[in-house]
């Protein structure tokens, strides 16, 4: 069974763990699981449990743990800053961003986002990213802040060590810029909205040490370009492959 | 204006161009474009006009030819062959890889895809591209075959000197495999469908000559594997930079 549940550490009992929620219902109605599957069951802090299912309700089921494994972090930290874009493909960033591997996404606004901050954005997001997380096999799901102001990315940018910025203006090579890119690093993708970002902000971005570089000679879409400086990052610290 | 429109080449005459149509409306009604505004108009086969509006009618604009360019045929060949993927999905693949650059798309059939192959999906997904096109300047859209069965797709392989398949199970190091890809290659990138591959498939690949290469830990779904191998190839060839 390939797909992940996540539950709570509070569902788990000695040697059982309780599945409810729209997990069971999952579970029970749309994989329709039986008793004596296998399913592996994980809590966002990174413990696996390899489990048989005992039982199967109206409301839950019941699962016996025949192997408990505590997985170790990332090796690595790769934040996305994405200035907030519209609606589905926003969700599309996030979700793409999510199987490609970002330890965090921190969305905010910028001179011309468009898309007012709101509470209920940041829940969704993270429910697609927990979702995104069962579909790909990750275990700990990405940390996905509230969006924050431009003033406030600028802050929390001081802390990292190398920070690229998708930027159409820039004529440098890409693999100029990122080459010799070390694991060890404290990363920062930026990516703007569908407008982009004013001349002021690059300088901002680049008094802070970021690097702008270029996806190629077209215009790539804001979501289009979370998911390839992503992927090039993944790649480029030699994270394409099996086991890391 | 950043936006591009497509005509025909019938629709040139002498030193003016008449825009029809769609393009018309969305040039007129959604942008609001008005006379004297400079606009840039292309055909797919290359031919790049920059025009000034002299006259927005009610079915038809009509602009002034300023400048000819015709532009060269990209200097490269990444041909995507696409186990075809259900519904949007499908689009957003293909959407987004011509966003990237890719030159070629062939949508086929094989062991676990579960989409029936029809004609009018080639159609919209041609409609599609050359959206993309205009939205991100990119001059030649890709050519997106119809759908072709899993021995087509094998036969169309024979012709490529450089074949990467997204394939999940496998160990090696996506950047060891790719290293040294020449931008004179023939290339072709073979992503499977939301089902993957059957292994007797992936040997019949790799007879073919196709080097598997993983994407990562987690498992992607199929468009964000087509999308994040692309990238990769994009950027390795080093065409991730703003003039080439």
């Amino acid at each position: 069974m390939a797909r992940r549940f996540f539950i709570n550490e509070s569902d788990i009992n000695n040697d059982y763990v309780t599945i409810t929620g729209s997990e069971h219902l999952h579970l029970s109605k749309v994989l329709r699981c039986k008793i004596g599957d296998n399913i592996t069951v994980g809590t966002i802090d990174g413990l696996v449990l390899d489990c048989c299912i005992k039982e199967i309700n109206k409301n839950k089921t019941i699962a016996q743990i025949q192997q408990k494994i505590l997985m170790a972090k990332p090796n690595y930290n790769i934040t996305l800053f994405q200035a907030i874009i519209k609606g589905e493909r926003m969700e599309w960033a996030v979700e793409k961003c999510t199987e490609l591997g970002v330890t965090n996404i921190v969305p905010f606004t910028s001179s011309f986002t468009t898309v007012k901050a709101s509470d209920n954005k940041q829940a969704k997001l993270n429910r697609l990213a927990i979702e995104a997380c069962k579909q790909c096999g990750r275990v700990f799901p990405p940390v996905i802040d509230n969006v924050v102001s431009f003033n406030q990315c600028l802050n929390q940018l001081k802390s990292f060590s190398q920070i690229f910025l998708a930027y159409e203006n820039e004529n440098s090579s890409a693999k100029d810029v990122i080459k010799g890119l070390n694991i060890n690093e404290n990363i920062a993708l930026i990516v703007g909205s569908e407008g982009g970002f004013s001349s002021e902000e690059v300088e901002k971005f680049k008094n802070l040490g970021a690097k702008c570089l270029s996806l190629g000679k077209n215009i790539l879409r804001a979501e289009t370009s979370a998911v390839a400086l992503s992927s090039v990052i993944m790649y480029e610290l030699n994270l394409w492959k099996k086991d890391f």
